[in-house]
């Protein structure tokens, strides 16, 4: 069911592809139908180039026969076209359960539309109910770890496999639990002023529109107030 | 004359230094005095750690006898001393012309005391003769130096033997030229929230002091309003 409306939410945002577009692709189980329905698209002689916001969406990519290019090989991005974890009405989400959210966030802000898909458990009235992911440098993340916990935070380190988790950029990632109440754009803020953190999994109104599936169908709603990349 | 002025600075910082700190081991050419004082100390019979900012400075200071510990292994960081590029009467500094940027103020954040040295030539009424060193990941660095370049400054990949300079971290350097009439504070804010920039070579007050040496000797001025991690 819930599969079922991934795909119809990524069905819906693949009407949003044009020819020559040069995409973004997210990554995660929802993106993962949209790369699909890309491949057809490439297969049905629509030419598009790709850029990957992660290893495993590019090698899903190249599998599906869409021609894949490096970020710093292209001029501009279309269109991306990415899952979240969790979004509110305002339109800003937390992404980054899938440990790309660095380069999602790069692509994002460096795209001329940014399409978010989703199935509606997704939508919350307040974020929070997922970790805030930190993208944070290997060197010198156990203090910062401390001192975060000093804040009343608690950051986990991702593991995986019984190691830290790497990130595609070579980072470790920290889960932060226990949100503050001020909220995730201003502890956002916060962590991104320390150094060693390089990007947070809090993204602001960086879509201009998201797509939701519900068992009713899909719904488009347009974000009136994009932050887009000039606004920075 | 300035290697003398630069020694004198670095021996009256290595006064500072007490038995069984940790201590913080800048990069650079002032650092090496000082690096290389640390290990006279050693020598000597004190129980110095240290934990280096550069893999430069961790080869210096395991020539010279030092303990070098990786710094996720340390509970703190009691002392470190490193150069600056320039620094103002506020001092707010420029550093990262070596590339180590990012592992200096990481370092430097930790630290319960921290010492800047230097040859007089390096104080300056307003910043702005070194160009701002951006540590930037590697992925979508050309879209986020063209969106630099879009605001009015200069961005330059740092190149070293004919290819793009990696820190230390795996990462690029932006060098921005024309920097900011706001000032470096201003610019480095702006940039710090664009994803993909990891780190600035603008560093605001976090010096407890700084030891300044010219031809009539060295002088110690003390930082009364330095910021420390917990004002972050």
């Amino acid at each position: 069911m819930q599969q079922e409306q991934k795909q119809a939410a990524a069905l819906k945002a693949a009407e949003y592809i044009r020819d020559n577009m040069i995409l973004g692709l997210g990554t995660g189980s929802t993106a993962y139908y949209l790369i699909r329905r890309a491949g057809e698209l490439v297969k049905e002689g629509m030419r598009l180039k790709a850029v990957a916001t992660s290893r495993s969406s590019e090698k899903l990519a190249e599998e599906f026969g869409i021609p894949v290019t490096d970020i710093n090989e292209v001029p501009r991005i279309d269109l991306t076209i990415d899952g979240v974890d969790e979004i509110d009405p305002d339109f800003e989400a937390v992404k980054g359960g899938g440990g790309a959210l660095t380069r999602e966030k790069i692509t994002a802000y460096h795209s001329k539309q940014v399409i978010w898909i989703m199935d509606h458990r997704k939508q919350v009235l307040k974020l929070g109910a997922f970790p805030l992911p930190v993208e944070v440098l290997p060197f010198g993340w156990r203090l910062l770890s401390e001192k975060i916990q000093s804040l009343g935070y608690t950051p986990i380190l991702r593991i995986e496999n019984g190691q830290a988790y790497r990130t595609d950029n070579g980072n470790y990632i920290l889960d932060i639990h226990s949100p503050s109440p001020a909220g995730y754009r201003k502890l956002s803020g916060l962590l991104r002023s320390y150094p060693g953190v390089v990007e947070t999994g809090y993204f602001p109104a960086v879509c201009s529109r998201i797509i939701v599936a519900d068992s009713a169908g899909v719904r488009v709603l347009e974000n009136k107030k994009r932050i887009v990349s000039g606004d920075l």
